[in-house]
């Protein structure tokens, strides 16, 4: 990968499962940023596959859809099962978590006022507890990990979004009574190459 | 596969591109079908992952989450890529077609009246011919197919799911003004095995 540039907003959010796992690869990148509230109303969208980030860009070639990119690069820096199960294993995992973050996102990005309100409620009350109970059980069986009892880019995936989840309900972090989920953080956040970037990372909100 | 058992309820919509993979792979499954109406209330959820379906039973494991679950039969039955990279261009075809899918149920699915007929709108008007537009110019491009030129599980995903996307925003087929999203289909429904299938299939809502 002689040219590698990821653009995304500056947030940790969608993307920074991605920066973990070049990080964690120790494959240079340009970590480029739009500001969400200045930048992004006039950003040349018609650029982009989707109208949306983030977006990878390796030596030309555009790289979009923030799972299926993950997945190429676990594959590459060695985070990816070793035989179609595993593989499933990690890909159950990590799609879980999507579901997860897709019903939060669902209530927090809902336009319509009324049904936001109801929304959030069910999120917070039924949503959270349901996945995060699933999640933990799961992280629990698996020694502090998502899958296979060992680091993946599940672990990965989680890790860099956990920030987000838990904005997007007004919490400050959904795993203070999760002490696997907290395992899970802890072994990514301390894995080579991801441990330097959490020191020097910038602040965002999330 | 000693033994394998689907669960899903009476409808095409996200198993059929399961069902699709089984019987490209002839690998013998019982297709259980639960009545959404009649029997899906009083089913006992606690005992699916997610509390919801589908799921599938090889040899007494459960797999569930349908895109990880065609991934790994892909695998299995020889249609998945061959490398990182390949395997990653079928990842983002799936990945688009799941978003095309989540907006439309986001709209389809609404609970308030209000933001249902919001959403209805904004996923007619916008969403559909948005996304139908972006793969019909992927289809083009690899000449009938999601990915790779040739016949992968991203064709199958979609062909599984083309009826149900379309009943999600009243119409009887999106496909109409699209030829290579025609020729998707086409050429998944005259796959070994799936074309037998499609022949002999329940008619159902979706």
């Amino acid at each position: 990968m002689s040219s590698c540039k990821l653009t995304y907003f500056d947030f940790e959010a969608l993307a920074e499962a991605i920066r973990f796992l070049l990080h964690y690869g120790k494959i240079q990148f340009e970590d480029i940023r739009v500001n969400f509230e200045k930048d992004w109303p006039t950003y040349p969208k018609d650029n982009l596959p989707l109208r949306q980030l983030p977006i990878l860009e390796i030596d030309g070639k555009i790289f979009y859809q923030t799972i299926a990119i993950c997945r190429y690069l676990a594959k590459k820096v060695g985070l990816a099962g070793s035989t179609p199960l595993e593989d499933y294993e990690i890909d159950n995992a990590v799609d879980n978590l999507n579901d997860f973050r897709a019903r939060l996102a669902g209530a927090y990005y809902e336009q319509n006022a009324v049904a936001k309100e109801e929304k959030l409620k069910i999120a917070i009350n039924e949503t959270v507890p349901f996945f995060l109970d699933k999640l933990e059980a799961i992280a629990q069986q698996n020694d502090g990990h998502f899958a296979l009892k060992r680091f993946t880019w599940a672990d990965v995936y989680f890790t860099g979004m956990r920030r987000y989840l838990a904005k997007l309900v007004g919490s400050e972090d959904l795993t203070v009574n999760y002490p696997n989920l907290r395992k899970v953080a802890e072994n990514t956040e301390s894995a080579p190459g991801i441990k330097e970037w959490v020191t020097r990372r910038p602040d965002t909100f999330y």
